[in-house]
């Protein structure tokens, strides 16, 4: 690792481990001797063991000479993974994602989002602002994204197409990510499915608690002290994928209906991007509906 | 009010008005001159209007000379309160109730109590522990206080006969408040009902997420990234009380049941004893199945 | 008030007062008598005594007719606090402030600003961002704002010429309100005491701890384990103004000075904008060197 | 590591290395090396490098067969420690040390750390409660703890004869770890220095802010929206040392000095567990004036 220069734990030229498998005895050794082994330097490296289910669980970042393309480790490494029975991904970091940013009316995600990859915070490559409504386009121009309108029609089918186009659209952007950013219809299963693992949503409640709709008014109805917001991949069952991030904030009788909407917001901003940044620094790993995310 | 020599908001020979009825102009400056009329100097005050419901809440904290008895002066506001179709108590400040704190195997929530009110935080007057195990016993003796063991005899009358004695030794105790610090049965009905307003749970998730039975076990499983603990009048529904006070703790992948239950005793502690004290010193208003908890 | 069919507690025709006195009996129904009897229904109302300095402070927010222009009524009120030798103000809520906002390099914190103002959070009306830099032209030129530059020249006269030149800038703005969103050059005390009560900074460290340059520097020197942010009224002593809010976040020692940067930038975006709404409430009152926030 | 049935990360006969050594590449794979080669099952690891000071720190938790003493084990690493230019420590898990706790006369920390220590949550061997003052004997005799008075007496010498019966008294006790529970005397650098790295002490504030006496009061004035407590090893320098754990709380200008002080209990005693914990889990490492605190 060396006397490296720098003040940032983001280096160029590094790459990402992301490891699951059953747990046994050894793998961190056999592990940190292939980095070693590919002139790799370990520059982070964290671990969880979950003891009931005998699951192991790493991350580990290292960085190397950059001579040997990523892919070429990758199939390097295959096989040690064969032999420990390992889910594995190795990816490069910084890594900047090919993204779909989908909102609706309320704006404030989205806007906050763009603000963080146009002032630096948040590399992404924001390939299309994706709406049902008109209301975003000109936060889309002002940031010199395209804006994509994807309506719902009136008539029967109406919901069924726009569906549809939906899903033709984000295979048509070729993205890495999709970003829910309070995009407020529900989405069919197969789509869903298609992104399973690449698809972020942002849910205006402390879940499980409030699903649904209006939370805000089921979190003022039930009298709670604190709201909250919650990150997580979408899977097929309505709020109930895996949590990324939570956060909360106190409240009191004083907060009626529009008031904790209007907190909860800065709640959503914040848990969204911070749900963003650990999934784009390879930091992320489902467990069936729980994840690993690494510090 | 004058240049009253002292660094605490609390007062000796103070009163609070605690007022609750439909709102309607003038209610402010009725209850202030009241006040006024009766030689009395408002030391703090703080309303709530509940616009969906057109409710007014009101706590005034005032000092008087105390030559006047605080049931003359209750039974001279009646008057003005009744003109206001209001609901009101007028209690002394400060307040040492006479307490019950029950408690089963877990002791941290019971054993903070009674520091507290050894140590002169909380001025309760605690006249016994009851539990249905015998755990407690020496927590209670170490602060002199009264140990009563009302156990869960065998047999198919086992619960409903301890259910029974419960209730006639809290009737024979006196006591204006019962806290329920880990106590781990669920109480019947009409005993519930006996002391709505005045018996205070803790529960320990952040409510109404993870009703019932080990609700550290099903956070972990839902893989949450936020614990919580409430406390809350006991109300007959389980669980679905007013909530007085919450608060939350992050958490990470990391925690298994035993972490998350460990962390959870520090919320729990500090949430009961934030409870206790708003009840202690008259801050709470009950509206339906909310509360509004003054300042 | 009646049964007003509202969600918010922020109504139309409705107005602020805020009022500093010496503490004495009867001032809380002197008013509210007053508000009475100028039609006016009391919707909120906070009231703080502070016992060691015998201070009186309340916060009244009433609905009236309109039919009375707020100035009369001001001038109603005169007489009443001359008799109490109280210090007030009586606004209009919601209010919509002439609002400059300066800014240099790092723009979290104005865009955040203007995001909110964009899309309906705070009602600010932005006259002008104002930079030493150009960084913040094209965020300007998105949201539909005049930029104004005010570069520090060359030369020995460089930054008393620039000083001049804002001086000038801001009274031709005719703003009632400044806000330094990260704007990184201190300030003249005649430019100062010029706003005084009217200008708000952000500083990015949890005052008074590390104030100064470089305040993420120093807290990582320090090692410590929680960074925060303050919003104040600036004051002819750098970092010593009245503190309006403040907010922290955990740190631990995986995270450098870059991250620490990049962890504060949200707490400054939050700190600041929940600071500028509770001016534009009327909501904050200045006391010595302390502030009563009312909530 | 294997199917352990267990919940608890906390398995007997497990082990604790604690390391610091300049950061070079193998490291890791080094140390997993070896714990693999005596037989030894990784059950949480942890490693942070220090990319300013180019240091690399490492906890790794095992298990082991228990056949070897750890001392074998030690004796048996410190070749590899040698030869990478490694501190070390390698400790049993859990490890319930030798404890004295000094307090004075607010007995919160005290009675907090009593009540962990026999509810089961900290495993602390206390061999005696000192103290400069009396009052703390009946928490003593309560928990069934050696209370050793140790009181300044009158005259010139007063001062310096009780830190002399003082430092003789923690020696003689022969204890691993002298916890400052709101002990307030300030202790001679002798005393200090001998327990280097061993003594934690709990200041009322968000350190840096407000060193030295009377921090509530020192918070009060200066108007702060939050107040702190801080868990640190004792330095020769007042109030600089190593911080191991921080916390904070919101506050508002109705809180005055005395209320200040009461909310602060809570920070403190949490706090000062916490940090009570991750020393006695082997948790931390100090680095200069800072400190590792793995997760």
């Amino acid at each position: 690792m060396g006397s490296i220069p720098i003040v940032s734990t983001t280096v160029n030229s590094s790459a990402v481990l992301l490891i699951s498998c059953p747990d046994k005895p050894g793998i961190v050794a056999a592990v940190a001797t292939w980095v070693a082994s590919v002139g790799g330097n370990i520059v982070h490296a964290e671990q969880h063991t979950d003891a009931e289910d005998a699951m192991f669980f790493q991350r580990v970042q290292f960085t190397h000479s950059g001579s040997t393309p990523l892919a070429t480790l990758s199939a390097g490494f295959a096989a040690l993974a064969a032999n420990w029975d390992m889910q594995f991904t190795l990816n490069e970091l910084p890594w900047k994602p090919r993204t779909a940013i989908l909102c609706s009316k309320q704006l404030h995600c989205a806007a906050d989002l763009l603000s963080r990859t146009t002032y630096g915070d948040l590399g992404l490559d924001v390939v299309g602002l994706v709406s049902n409504h008109m209301d975003a386009q000109p936060l889309a121009t002002a940031h010199g994204i395209n804006f994509m309108h994807v309506p719902v029609q009136d008539g029967p089918t109406g919901r069924a197409d726009q569906e549809e186009t939906l899903a033709a659209l984000l295979n048509s952007m070729n993205v890495d990510l999709v970003i829910l950013a309070r995009y407020m219809l529900v989405l069919p299963p197969a789509l869903v499915g298609a992104w399973s693992g690449r698809m972020i949503n942002i849910h205006h409640s402390f879940l499980p608690a409030f699903i649904g709709a209006n939370p805000y008014r089921q979190a003022h109805d039930r009298g709670v002290k604190v709201i909250g917001a919650t990150a997580h991949y979408v899977s097929d069952v309505l709020d109930e994928g895996p949590i990324i991030a939570q956060d909360v904030a106190h409240v009191t009788h004083r907060d009626d209906v529009v008031e904790l909407t209007r907190q909860g917001r800065d709640l959503e901003t914040v848990v969204l991007a911070r749900a963003v940044r650990a999934h784009v620094e390879h930091r992320v790993l489902t467990f069936g509906n729980r994840t690993v995310v690494f510090g």
